[in-house]
């Protein structure tokens, strides 16, 4: 079975903020997401406020698979995007069967 | 620590697909899986309704890791089963302590 | 763009043991978690329980992404909590931007 590599990014951001998120990936030509809604968790509130780096809060989870190129658009905007608010973002490999889902 | 290399593959597919899906992931011979219920999303609903491609649809996620044979087998029946309908499925590499769980 | 590897560790678990093991991940180093609340499925329950192998349950799947080193300690330690109950642990590469959040 052929099976093509391409690059999966995860982003977990407060749930305001992912409207905007998702228009920016599908803006970046990235064919579908599929969004988790409501997870939870403790973690990076962002560089400038650090004072909060261990608050809780509520936010939900967006998946994209898409080319390495799409892929490294989507990530440099969302550093723009986050530079101001809660959010993690990480990119990891994946394989696919149809190419032209991606 | 030993580590035990497996595959994971993960699926997003419309609810009313899942049973027969994770019906066909144990007959496949998988130990196990997870469903992430109601998940939403943008994308893919299938070569044959490339004009519904952004269409907002409800569905899940599954999350199986197996052998990589397994997978194989898993990830090919997949195909065939999702062919008329939306989804998509990818498949990436982990690590696993307990390899007699997977 | 400069990306930084990282394990990112996911583990399915009951969700009653959920609160010892977050806590057994902040003590270890990482520096954030996310849970997805309410994931339902298949599989392990532990060596000691093998006959209920395939028994459902709910539980939480809980994502941390850390250092090589912070990972080994978080697997290892999780391995000892989870001997006699149900879950899955399993790790995989990732890549992050900012690398002063993990």
């Amino acid at each position: 079975m052929q099976l093509y590599p391409k690059k999966k990014i995860e982003m977990v951001v407060e749930a305001a903020r992912a409207p905007r998120l998702l228009e920016m990936i599908e803006a970046a030509g990235a064919k579908g997401y599929t969004v988790i809604p409501e997870v939870s968790g403790k973690g990076n509130r962002g560089l400038r406020n650090e004072a909060h780096i261990s608050d809780v809060f509520r936010n939900v989870m967006i998946i994209t698979i898409t080319t390495e190129e799409i892929a490294e658009r989507i990530v440099e905007e969302s550093q723009r995007m986050l530079e101001n608010f809660a959010g993690i973002v990480y990119v990891s490999d994946v394989s696919v069967v149809r190419d032209e889902h991606f």
